[in-house]
């Protein structure tokens, strides 16, 4: 079971057993001794390289922002036009909905679970929430559209909601992500 | 301090403080022991009237439920066609966003945090998401929606999205619930 990558840290560890945990069990269910466990890294030297919880919570959940932003983001395939960049977000969002026991957007969990906008892990969340709706903003200007900024906030809105409902369901969306972007973009673009 | 009122049961207390605890705080966050302190009631009076943590959880979402719903709606204004029922209801959103430490929707805020579909909570929270979908539904038929059921849906979306807009935020909506579930509408019914 050795592994041929160079052998993970106790920082790496801890942060890649945070992410999991809290995202699949939520972070107050996340006990200290669990994460630890979870680790193989001994409660003192998790407070050696993090001096709190919390400050674990928000650094696991920034470390996980790039793949997540990468996977919706880079659709790169030449040619896709800006408003197909967009649908593309939605559709990638639809599929993961249909996976069975889909736990929704760590981001937006997070920032639900602790309901407190100052905990330095809603600070990512926001963060992570922004960088997304610039995403759109930036496609929706590209597009034409006549206030990107306000697309963009109601595309975020569309995701997040779109992530509740598939959580609250525990079923797939069935597309409904996709649809509902597209009738707001439509509504700023024109049908296409 | 003596109340007018008929005292409350242990029963009472218990909801009433269940459903002000894990709404402000969580449920993971609330133990039996805060629970039943804030609740003036012992632990072994508690379990005597609910079987599990989960069983109160669920039994005390439950009860908030109706008065929620009645307060979307019930805007029972003589004359006030379908389509200004159901944006009644992103106004009233929009509007309670603004109030400091708003805490969010029981319902996606109890789902998000148990991520566990089969919970009694869970099917507790579908329910009501299910009943805000039926009146969306109901009011898009009557205003003439060429497809109602999907309307509502997104409807549903637009509602859960913004209230996750607001709670990662900390901050109002600044009337994007009421905009973007009424660019939906337009969609489908035209512009009014």
């Amino acid at each position: 079971m050795t592994s041929v990558k160079a052998p993970d840290t106790p920082r790496d560890r801890l942060l890649r057993a945070a992410a999991d945990l809290f995202h699949r069990e939520g972070i107050a269910s996340t006990g200290v001794e669990r994460l630890c466990q979870a680790a193989g890294v001994s409660k003192r030297t998790m407070y050696q390289l993090f001096e709190t919880k919390d400050a674990l919570v928000a650094e696991s959940l920034a470390a996980s922002g790039p793949a997540i932003l990468a996977m919706h983001l880079s659709e790169e395939t030449p040619g896709l036009a800006p408003r197909d960049r967009i649908l593309a977000v939605f559709s990638r969002l639809d599929e993961m909905s249909r996976s069975p026991g889909f736990p929704g957007c760590p981001f937006l969990n997070t920032a639900v679970e602790l309901r407190d906008p100052g905990h330095p892990a809603s600070v990512v969340a926001r963060d992570h929430k922004q960088r997304l709706s610039d995403f759109f903003a930036e496609q929706a200007r590209l597009a034409g559209a006549r206030d990107p900024e306000t697309l963009a906030k109601q595309l975020t809105i569309v995701y997040d909601g779109s992530v509740g409902r598939a959580v609250t369901q525990g079923a797939g969306l069935d597309g409904l992500a996709r649809l509902t972007a597209s009738a707001l973009l439509d509504a700023q673009l024109g049908t296409s």
